[in-house]
């Protein structure tokens, strides 16, 4: 899969001249999006059927530092999926350089704010079980 | 009324070193909303009866730079209120400095995303003309 | 010249399900770094001579509301070109329907935080000029 | 030390209706701020000294969803300090309710983008020590 590109702006530097940390937070869910979306499962589509599916947590290391008018890329993959929750690890590249490794866990939930079994969506599910025996350890691998 | 007051924070700054110029939209929503709080209408409230307020126009003149760790303060007014929209305007100042001066234009609207007239809030209605009284023009005094 | 593009981002929007009006200033920036590479002046590049070049004033009107997963094309062009600042105009749309007008004039400052005339710099200063008359008034045609 | 605290603003809530998870990075940099403020050593002394301070890594687990215009206290600790790299805790709360935890890692860099040994400011490493021994573990207790 492409990875997702993200162009830095100059409303995403700070005045130590790099990319504020908590961007990077945001290039996680813009390729997260990206990835759903070419994986066939566009997170507004989940949303339209009365899913959320909030961050459980989230961790990054910064490796090296980016500023305008940096091009980084970030290549996401399915670390791990389990029925209630699933982890992404995010590889952001300035060129062939790293620059942050994210991690992220998300789960769904309905409209009274209860989880959902990814079951319930079993193309869902087959995907990124298929993903996560790419790159991690899924349920069923275990 | 007293002013509001915000911190800039290092987030909030840019490469150039100083506050990137789109916070202070961000900082007028801040003040507007204490704003309506100390007047006795919380935005929330509005937002609870399906009232939303979105933003028709918004003006900045950046009159000199600010940085973290810079506090500054914000006087909101009412420049106008019409029956479908009112004008507020915003002073911000460093110490005795003003640094930008706003000014944002919002109406209501209910939940079908028709305009409300803020005559059905006469409390509220009254209060802005009176508020309007003070520094600007109104539909009455006109 | 063909329009930037910015695809709305979930965390660029708010609770009431629709994208924030802080936003639309930092889509104007983005166009703006995008035009001005495309005429052959990165920012950057600006920047690594010293020049600074803060926002004057911005005016946003907000015609219709957009939302994640949206994607708006952002038209810049040159309103006005005088000696000591400039003015854009940006005409934000999503499809045919026009949801952001916007504006935004700058200037250009030294080290010491001192005005630098745009003629210091005659390639650029033609080509606002020329792009000016496109669109719009300018010193040389008053 | 008195918790620091945050009023969540409109514009840090996304279409789920909730606080955008990107924006508890941001509270605990607010924290952080304060936190060394309070301890006497404002992070903009060190910037003058020709000091960075970078984050090195960071954590969030999202327990609770706050949103507008919920009031959250952020509680920060240290949690470890060693010669070249501290780590923060922080506890994030709506009322008695943990709604985010979170931790940080930082380090010091010169002008050189070098690491500099905390040792190099004793008041200030003296106080992170002692500060650790509060709540955590410090290279001194290991």
């Amino acid at each position: 899969m492409t990875p997702y590109t993200h162009k830095i702006q100059y409303y995403e530097t700070d005045k130590m001249g790099l990319t504020h940390h908590s961007n990077y937070v945001r290039f996680m869910e813009e390729a997260r999006i990206d990835f759903f979306e070419k994986l066939g499962f566009p997170y507004h589509e989940f949303e339209a059927r009365g899913i959320a599916s909030p961050v459980v947590n989230i961790h990054c290391d910064f490796k090296k530092p980016t500023t305008y008018p940096d091009v980084i890329s970030v290549l996401v993959s399915v670390k791990e999926c389990k029925k209630l929750k699933f982890t992404l690890s995010y590889t952001m590249k300035k060129g062939e350089m790293v620059v942050c490794l994210g991690e992220s866990t998300h789960c769904f939930l309905n409209g009274e704010g209860r989880p959902v079994p990814f079951t319930l969506y079993p193309d869902f599910y087959e995907t990124m079980l298929k993903e996560s025996a790419k790159t991690g350890s899924s349920e069923e691998n275990k």
